[in-house]
């Protein structure tokens, strides 16, 4: 990386000129039988899956218990925020994949870890469902190390810029937290998965 | 309730016909120094604690171990997804209002259970950044009861439906299933936070 990514404007876009979201004018019929509107943005990128987007929960174990049981979460910029973003390895699930085909290549291809063990697809869940009908699913993956944390060689497109990290999973909390004080910003669903991990560590 | 909630029709909405939502242009530079283009949806109602919206948490305790350490949870319609979302009790940050005022009245008014405990307020952490720059706080709150889980009147505007649902905290993760089996869609943020607490509950 040579510089430091950053917003040099912000415009107004009309809905006709965007090509990865529209907004979309909702006309329902509440409880009550009577009708109302809602506003709502969307991807335009849904495959055939009906399924936006996978985050990826790794967990990344030493079959000779040579090191914690850990996982691996990115540091990626983001323009819509303008900072850094820790977040999940996650990807959109591309034509003709299903979401957990869409992880394992994600894994792969963010963070270089490979995994062929699924230990959980969640249903399809929604991101913001009062805002956005984009929905996704974790996929929660298990990674076979040896004795040793290896890196393997990440796969890149050109103009990404992703920065992985290891962590042990007792700490995974400790370490969010310290990349907010750092001042990146962390994505929601890492955040609320490992507050409900800590919470139940503390015997809550 | 008198009526089953539906989609009457889905249009095409120009932005400047859009009172909630709005379509932004990102100009930016990445870290080659190179300049690209974003697009992003935005809420046009953050306020000035510069943090849209908020989720709660609740932790229900008996003050006498009556019952188990419990959560409460919500039903609601939403059109973006056309379906009946669980999630956890949240809402917009209101002027004049902190992230944490706003969780204390939104879980009064949407499941009329009352808390002055907070546990923990997390940093601002961002809904879906590849998307949006929406941002929110989870806020972790302590409710007491004594010796019965009563249920509190709510404090639902008119055209609010929510049904409240009080889980004991250890099921919660089993209970989220089931709602999937009976065909709601489930919150992202509420299934990772009850993934976490599963996952450590389980030893991983």
């Amino acid at each position: 990386m040579t510089s430091q990514p950053k917003v040099i404007a912000i415009t107004d876009m009309p809905t006709q000129e965007a090509k990865w979201i529209t907004l979309k004018k909702i006309k329902y019929m509440d409880a009550e039988g009577k009708e109302r509107l809602w506003e709502c943005a969307q991807r335009t990128t849904r495959r055939s899956s009906g399924i936006d987007a996978v985050a990826v929960f790794p967990i990344i174990r030493s079959r000779t218990n040579a090191f914690p049981v850990s996982t691996v979460i990115i540091e990626q910029y983001r323009p819509p925020i303008d900072k850094f973003i820790v977040e999940l390895p996650a990807g959109l699930v591309d034509e003709g994949e299903t979401a957990e085909e869409a992880a394992i290549r994600e894994l792969r291809e963010e963070t270089g870890y490979q995994s062929s063990e699924i230990v959980e697809s969640s249903p399809v869940v929604v991101a913001d469902p009062g805002m956005t009908n984009a929905n996704m699913k974790l996929v929660i993956l298990n990674v076979y190390l040896e004795d040793k944390l290896e890196s393997p060689d990440q796969e890149l497109d050109s103009g990404e810029f992703i920065v992985r990290r290891v962590v042990e999973l007792k700490t995974l909390y400790n370490v969010l937290e310290e990349y907010d004080h750092k001042g990146f910003a962390i994505d929601a669903k890492l955040h609320h998965l490992a507050a409900g991990y800590a919470l139940a560590l503390k015997g809550v």
